[in-house]
């Protein structure tokens, strides 16, 4: 790793790279890759999104640890955009993935550094797609994972977990408490937090949604992208992808980035308005992959939003389900509702004008139906 | 249709080109597409497999429906490969698709061919993965599906077709049962049977799996792929692929197309071995997705391999769960039990010396294990 270092979002301090570093020392703020020089690894055999050529924490192509993740496609949603108004719109199926998830993009990146960097037992948070990621990239690197779910996560989802071999502990109580459980046996047993939310390596694979689009987009990049922003990694990652395409010149007009959270768990959205929010007792949203009330990174996808000349909306239960439903029945697209709150979200900013009727649209359906069904009628 | 002909599998008989053909008049045996002129089909803007340059029976961009399929990642199985003694084993993440399985490859022809004929309702029997992609494809394209399932179906896959907005006919009985109703159905409103055994449209989707490996192998094919086998149509696809490849000259040697099946539902791999074969009462595959007693393609199925230079061979139910266990903690890949079979194959294959250590082998993983769970331990 001598060809980066790791940069504080907020003071910018410069720190030495580490996978063990999640926090800067002074603001305890979360860190970023910096790339000090260029890196060593060889791209020839890489497949999936390791062809794109993004500058990555990683030197040698023996430590990749890839199942052709990325290089998703594109979907015109020809009926959704009537249906808001918009001529062009499209959904990138973020879902074909080895997990069934955006979140691969990241694990791909954050797994290969831990390997490189020989680590060998790792412990992370989540009951959901990043969860059945990290599990699955573990198994795939021959590294021991240690997942901490809520003991009232779903059956089918820990059973996921167990499928790849994790060794899942199941804590009572909140998904914080799972969280808090997660770091107290990082400290107790002297391991390494592959923590998703935190390790700045995984927003190195998520900023390649943004080298992957201007692939796709050959003729010039869409004007806006919608995405569902709980912890924000897809947000964030895309808007480090961009600034890095913008800087070497391959970019010139950034895509505004929109972010998409639940009413009634909102905390960015919230803070994106000035308004005061706090967790409501017993307040549920269908979109679980979005349900972070504290987002570490939180000032990081605000700028994200803010300095692309984006905006962040709340969408309603209602608007997340039946979205859900009409991109099944008009589209063919089986996405979760943390995906279809995206598109509730574009209802939103269509409707203030936000976006105008002529923008080309798009919006990444970023996991599957599959993976957190519909309710039966 | 005026650049192709139906032609019939035995007999060779020519038929007119007609989406509810599925039957030869005279063999009353399944039908294939014949090209006799080139189609006007202009592949400009259209992505997935459409980009492959395939001969196929649709002429206008404007009817084909496609939402992305195809262009699934290879992986390397360095782990399952050392386990087999192979230095070289590749799976291809078929499950990489918009509805979860290969079936989307067949799909997005047979319902492009519907929606270029005029059709605006159809029916299939299914309550597995061909039953998802044709609910899914039908909703995009406009075509109202009627998907007949036994009522044993499990409750989520019965859900998924629902979310597709197709309307659900639930049959007593055994699967045979609701094939029968679902002809019933269609003798009586006059509908089309869209059937993906039947409907020699849904190969010429499923044949361009052999179009992608001349593109992600470019340096030679792999001297072998194993493929999981019930009505044979990813099998019969690829042959068909192969061959019209090497008409044309891009390909000179075949793989061998080796076919697999499981113990307990053999109708190929007996009729290869020439043994007799009746299906038995209470006998139960986890590999859902090949348990067919009674394949129409059969005689199809055995030429592929045959002449392929291929085998058959039937896995246990023991090394068909051992496999998906062992593909998901060793290879991060999360296969169901049907493609889990596959490798039980290989297995035996390996071991029988038909397949050497030095060869090159691919094997479909054809569908996702989230769609048909391992069982908890």
């Amino acid at each position: 790793m001598a060809h980066i270092r790791l940069r504080c979002v907020e003071c910018g301090a410069s720190h030495r790279a580490d996978v063990r570093a999640l926090y800067c020392n002074t603001c305890k703020l979360p860190l970023e890759v910096e790339y000090t020089g260029v890196g060593a690894l060889s791209r020839s055999g890489l497949g999936g999104l390791w062809r794109l050529g993004a500058p990555a924490p990683v030197h040698s192509p023996s430590h990749v640890v890839s199942m052709g993740e990325g290089m998703t496609a594109v979907a015109l949603l020809e009926r959704s955009g009537l249906l808001l108004g918009l001529a062009s719109l499209f959904g990138k199926l973020e879902f074909q993935s080895p997990t069934g998830s955006f979140k691969d993009r990241g694990t791909t990146v954050l797994m290969s550094a831990l390997k490189e960097a020989g680590v060998d037992e790792i412990v992370e948070d989540s009951s959901g797609n990043a969860g059945a990621s990290i599990a699955a990239y573990a198994a795939r690197a021959g590294i021991t994972a240690h997942i901490f779910a809520p003991a009232s996560a779903p059956a089918p989802k820990v059973q996921q977990l167990r499928v790849y071999g994790a060794h899942v502990h199941l804590i009572e109580g909140s998904r914080e408490a799972a969280t808090q459980a997660a770091k107290a046996f990082v400290e107790q047993r002297g391991l390494v937090y592959a923590s998703h939310n935190l390790s700045p390596f995984f927003l190195e694979g998520t900023k390649t949604f943004a080298y992957e689009l201007v692939d796709q987009f050959p003729e010039g990049l869409p004007d806006h992208v919608v995405l569902p922003v709980g912890n924000g990694s897809l947000l964030i990652g895309a808007w480090i992808g961009f600034r890095e395409l913008q800087a070497s010149g391959r970019v010139k007009r950034l895509p505004k980035l929109h972010a998409v959270q639940a009413e009634v768990v909102q905390p960015i959205a919230a803070a994106y308005m000035g308004r005061p929010w706090r967790p409501q007792a017993g307040a549920r949203t269908a979109a679980g992959g979005i349900a972070v009330a504290q987002p570490p990174r939180l000032r990081q996808a605000l700028r994200a939003v803010r300095e692309t000349g984006g905006a962040c909306v709340a969408a309603s239960e209602e608007a997340i389900l039946r979205w859900q439903r009409l991109l099944a029945r008009e589209e063919g697209v089986y996405a979760e509702p943390t995906s279809a709150a995206a598109f509730a979200g574009l209802e939103l900013l269509a409707r203030q004008g936000v976006i105008g009727a002529r923008d080309v649209v798009l919006v990444p359906v970023t996991g599957m139906g599959l993976k957190d069904m519909a309710p039966a009628e």
